[in-house]
């Protein structure tokens, strides 16, 4: 499950990584090194309109937890990514419709109770942060990486940098590719409708009448020969394919990075998608479709190269 | 017609602009004090296979003319914006279909020739940096500048910095917002195939049996309650919008600057392509949609922006 140990940042100070998820947090320690040297996984703590104030609660037992079993290791600050809206500047988490906080000053708060500077971001851009960095994107200048789970949207990469458009870049998830169904958006014909992991199984279940707990039991059916699960899965396909072309013509991306529970379907989805992105394209730049290699440790990953990113110089850690 | 009088770059090196368009070339000479002194309009020089070179020759005699016409203003670079694709880093027209040329050194024959430093950049992403530094993008961090035109493309501001995608970014027209029509560029339902001025008037004629010069004349005609021409133009405000929603959801640019032929339209483009638009977004940051203020000048202006940035800065001209 962890990439931990097969990942090194490289030399530099030694942080505190804690990415924040809808279900599970991942906390990790980074040495000087650069070496991961354990991933903590624990559910996310939930306190009805306190739960920003839990996840900094969470990160101090955290620290605390990882200072007495790793002595030798001091780290001089912390990065710390949530879901929802995120303004990274100000170090705010303006709003998460799932954890339920509104304008929750994380990195203040937590600067205070932990005493170390703080970085602030958003999970899917660490996550493609850190895969531009160490990831499946490392060696292109120019990247998108998409997360294809529950919901769809995507990190951009561009000229060596992030690019966040205030904290509301990458939604690609919400942008029309079909004619319906409605979007929980409040929109019409999103990506999102049609081919997030949770929107093919629930089309599926609505085409069929049976139930099916994921995306993963629809690929099985397909590959069992059911028609309504094909139907399914070229529609999300052709959305997706869609969706990713008017990406290509507007930035031309060197690579596409796929990641999120469906990119586990590997040659399914890659396969099909670069033959109908193919399809859509003259002469645009053709982008590499090529698989997430961090997983679900891109996160963590990412807060952890965010805290470097502001911990004192002088502070080379262990 | 031009701008010239009523922009300043502000004070900075002399420079020489030359702006090569698919029938005219625009050349303006700018003072140390930002002020553009005369803008020449010429046609651009066509010489089946030479073409480049004779961009050259003509950028040396107009250099000639305006040095005898301003003695007291010694340009110390030239910025050069060409059309087709354009690689800026090693000053290089890569390919352009309409004015013939291939991997053209133009950055190193106009310095050779003019014995200064030369910027060579692409015509769309000139006058998108002019009207983000000088024009309606100014104030905004993140924009896009539409030219509506012959075609459509756009130039991408993210972040304060142009991002060109290897010269292959912007080409918004060419992604896919209907079933049909057929797209010059082998696609189908491109942008620039529905909603673009040629496209209008094409489209028109087509379903009237009744020629027209251009898009004006169809937007004429709507006003005079032709219901074809309503039905074209309709279809045109569709597409744009669907087209501008996908960058909206990706990039969340805080500004679309309209520019070129069809921006001329004015109220009847932006009003209610700001409605279309409005429709398609949810949760998303809804951009400014706001008339390009530079006019033909934006090239020019671009192309003195360019040179300024290779001026030496001891060169403070006059």
């Amino acid at each position: 499950m962890s990439a931990g140990p097969e990942v090194s940042l490289g030399p530099g100070a030694a942080v505190l990584a804690v990415d924040v998820g809808g279900t599970d947090t991942k906390s990790a320690l980074v040495d000087g090194s650069g070496v991961v040297r354990e991933v903590l996984r624990r559910p996310t703590p939930r306190d009805a309109g306190r739960t920003g104030e839990r996840v900094v609660d969470e990160a101090a037992a955290v620290a605390a937890e990882l200072a007495a079993r790793h002595p030798d290791v001091t780290p001089r600050a912390l990065g710390l990514v949530v879901p929802g809206i995120v303004d990274d500047e100000r170090g705010v988490g303006v709003w998460s419709e799932n954890l339920g906080w509104r304008d929750a000053p994380f990195a203040e708060a937590a600067s205070a109770r932990l005493g170390l500077p703080v970085s602030l971001g958003h999970d899917v851009a660490a996550a493609g942060w850190a895969e531009y960095r160490l990831g499946a994107a490392a060696g292109y200048r120019d990247a998108l990486v998409v997360t294809l789970g529950t919901g769809i949207a995507a990190a951009v990469l561009l000229d060596g940098r992030p690019y966040r458009g205030g904290g509301l870049a990458g939604e690609i998830g919400h942008a029309r590719v079909a004619d319906g169904p409605d979007c929980v958006c409040g929109g019409r014909g999103c990506l999102e409708a049609v081919a997030s992991a949770a929107a093919i199984a629930r089309r599926y279940t609505d085409a069929s009448g049976i139930q099916v707990p994921g995306a993963r039991d629809v690929l099985a059916a397909m590959e069992d020969g059911d028609a309504v699960a094909r139907a399914v899965w070229d529609e999300a396909l052709d959305a997706l394919a869609l969706g990713l072309s008017h990406v290509v013509a507007l930035l031309a991306p060197q690579a596409i990075v796929l990641g999120g529970g469906l990119s586990h379907a590997g040659d399914t989805l890659l396969a099909p998608l670069a033959e109908r992105l193919g399809a859509l394209l003259t002469f645009h730049r053709r982008p590499a479709l090529v698989p997430a290699r961090l997983g679900g440790d891109a996160g963590v990953l990412g807060a952890a190269l965010r805290a470097r990113d502001v911990a004192p110089s002088a502070g080379g850690g262990a």
